[in-house]
């Protein structure tokens, strides 16, 4: 199974990348191939299931980058707020460093892909789903209560990958940016006080 | 002039359906074509640079819309917080309709081509330019400060763009309007404390 894997995640990764940069339809099979460097045969050999099992892939892994970020936030940072601006910052810093091509790993295929694609829909719900419970934890270890953390880690969410838009048609993170740190203020704003520990 | 585009509009609202449906790359000319009623010939004849000029009306003609019904939104409602509980409803009302195939009108086009294609980008500029101008102006009206008017207002677009993935992808209304709830309670509660008349 280790000499099968070999090209495997060359070519997710390869798809990611793409993908993110010019969307689903907008990439062609042998697009993927060439940029992943992965023999030709092997596409067919991991995918046989075609392109949209490629899709399926490509939303899981931009899916685990996002939640290893945001567990690692989530642990150094001390509150929801904190940690929204510093993954503002970092997907700035990204888009920025790609010339603002970059943008979400998975809203693109999301948005050309559900919810036609089952698979696709399915493996997105996966995705987030853990973003939300990573989410929820913070804004509750925050004081808020289990109803409002759960809606507000949607706004959360939300604004991320509503920003990301932005910034790609504005070329300029600043979008990233400020709709977290209004964000931020509000979420601190809004933040029940700490209960007082007993005498 | 009124003959010759006569084929232009349906057209353009085939694009704009089939664009947010299933992307830009995902739909062909001839899907254009079918699915306007037009004959072939006139794409050619009101497109004559090609697909992307499409794209570049597909977003002016879904920004004229969105402006249409914000500013009808601002006028109507008497809070920013309203308004944003408003535009969501009509969104999670019009994404149950279509199956929750429709989406936003443009972020798809945006994702797939911004930043790449220059007159795309410079289509979806302006109708940010627009959305937020529309929103900032009702943020003043709240009371907030021009700075944070300016940055909230981007808070605004990017929680309903955001939630409008989360949407497609579970098929549901919540993540809208949770958003977009949580959003205007927010709101309400940062609102600054009207300045009493004189006596």
């Amino acid at each position: 199974m280790a000499a099968k894997a070999k090209h495997r995640d060359p070519i997710v990764n390869a798809a990611v990348t793409l993908f993110r940069r010019q969307g689903y339809a907008g990439t062609g099979l042998n697009d993927i191939v060439d940029a992943s460097g992965a023999p030709k045969g092997s596409l067919y050999y991991y995918f046989p299931a075609g392109k949209t099992s490629i899709a399926v892939a490509a939303v899981e892994e931009a899916g685990r980058r996002v939640i290893t970020t945001m567990v690692e936030l989530a642990s150094k940072q001390k509150s929801t707020a904190d940690m929204m601006r510093a993954h503002a910052r970092l997907y700035s810093g990204w888009m920025r460093k790609s010339g603002f091509r970059d943008g979400c790993p998975i809203s693109t295929v999301l948005l050309e892909l559900a919810p036609r694609y089952r698979d696709v829909s399915e493996a997105g719900r996966r995705v987030y789903s853990a973003r939300l419970g990573i989410l929820r934890e913070k804004l509750a270890a925050d004081g808020f209560t289990p109803a409002r953390a759960e809606r507000l880690a949607v706004l959360c969410v939300s604004t991320l990958q509503g920003a990301l838009i932005q910034s790609r048609v504005e070329r300029s993170g600043s979008a990233i940016e400020n709709a977290a740190e209004e964000l931020a203020i509000m979420l601190e704003a809004s933040r029940p006080s700490p209960i007082k520990a007993g005498p």
